[in-house]
């Protein structure tokens, strides 16, 4: 999918959410065990019932490898259902890979080719080789981690490099890397003041921005000091949107939570 | 594994090479492609030619995922044939995951319990809290990325933070991590001069070395500057062994290789 495409279908939804499914089997509704694939039943039901509000959705890998073989498969499911069923939504592997130049070729192509993926995302810490062999794929995009929204984060992320912090590094040297065009960023919304700085390293690149919550506090923060000319923001939210019950009608449940939200990113939309 | 028993076995092999198996259908010998599984064919037929040449295997998970499904069997098969034929060998799973809390709790599971590897490689930038929840495994290895042997571990694992490399930082802080004695480190076999100051900072953690060829030369050095008390190296090599030879006796030729690995490691071992 194209950046074009991707902003086209923001603005015609008036929605740039991201739906997280971390599909976690101790948390779906109970009467879905019964399924042959409770995970890909789970995930085709939220799916259904959002796909309108949202314009992109990110399935967390770690969610399904737990789960081994039967986990794949219901991740392969959920990727073509999307890939088939609604061909206009932009979709994150959130993989969190790294590895050096063919092996990350391998991993771009089971994300991007076997797996059909518009996206993965990629830990930075082995630099350039590591992360180049993802951006020769034309149309497909590398979502780097730049500063994510946990307490480690300052382990490392926020350590000063060459009077920068390291995570500022990550974005002005990933910047000099080939296709780099084909890049977006991890940037956690709990450091939205942070947001100013980022921007004027990256004024266009898109930022996926985990925990968002409902409330729409932060969502105004991340949309005043985030928002670039093209929207450039991919806000995300998994369990407040895909646990919202666990009732029959947790689909229903699901679908008024990120309407909440798609109408929070509208009025954002309409302020700029 | 504890790692009192690992060292058990390097005193009693006298070795401690590890063989690394990132098997490729393009690079394995033409007349596996007939097997039912030949990734499992190819790793099962170098496992028994070199299982007592070596104290380790890793197979990078990248090499398995780009096969999808069946290359998760293959892996599979891999994990659970070792286990119950050579439960002496110590097992690798060489993913670089890192992931938060309990996303990373997921990824623990996946591989310490439902696949059953002895360890796993981790990269350090998300923090404490996306590594601590795999050091939590009693009897299970965390690997944290170091110092890689790529160009691009210059692009930051280099660059000075408070005064400081950063892959230093990584070891000084993740020895404060919660069950630290867990952690072992990737350090890359060509900046073997660094392995002094590494030495310094983390006296008697296991090092996995990539990269040390089958010619002795930076063995010798690895080794010198390497070595602890309880010997704590363990050197990979991938291609150099596995393949070897892409005629019908390949598992042989494998194992010749191994065994010249081999008697240089039973050497240095001797010098000390």
């Amino acid at each position: 999918m194209t950046t074009d495409f991707l902003v086209g279908q923001i603005r015609k939804k008036e929605s740039f959410l991201c739906i997280g499914l971390d599909t976690d089997l101790d948390k779906v509704p109970k009467h879905l065990l019964q399924e042959e694939d409770p995970i890909f039943a789970f995930n085709k039901a939220i799916i259904d019932a959002t796909h309108h509000l949202c314009v992109a959705y990110k399935p967390n890998t770690a969610f399904y490898e737990a789960y081994g073989i039967k986990g794949w498969q219901a991740l392969e499911k959920t990727i073509n259902y999307l890939n088939i069923n609604y061909p206009e939504i932009f979709t994150i592997a959130d993989a969190k890979r790294g590895d050096i130049g063919n092996t990350s070729t391998r991993y771009a192509k089971a994300f991007f080719e076997d797996l059909g993926f518009d996206s993965v995302t990629i830990a930075p810490y082995m630099g350039r080789d590591s992360v180049e062999p993802f951006l020769a794929f034309k149309d497909k995009h590398t979502i780097l981690l730049a500063l994510t929204s946990n307490m480690g984060a300052f382990d490392f992320q926020t350590k000063m490099v060459d009077g920068k912090e390291l995570y500022k590094q990550v974005l002005e040297i990933s910047k000099t890397y080939e296709n780099s065009e084909n890049l977006m960023y991890v940037v956690g919304a709990t450091k939205a003041t942070f947001l100013t700085e980022i921007r004027n390293i990256i004024p266009d690149s898109f930022l996926l921005v985990p925990g968002v919550g409902a409330q729409g506090g932060s969502l105004s923060e991340v949309c005043k000091y985030g928002m670039s000319n093209n929207v450039g923001l991919l806000v995300n939210s998994s369990r407040g949107i895909i646990y919202a019950s666990d009732k029959e009608n947790f689909a229903q449940a699901s679908a008024e939570k990120a309407k909440e939200l798609q109408q929070a990113m509208s009025l954002e939309l309409k302020k700029r």
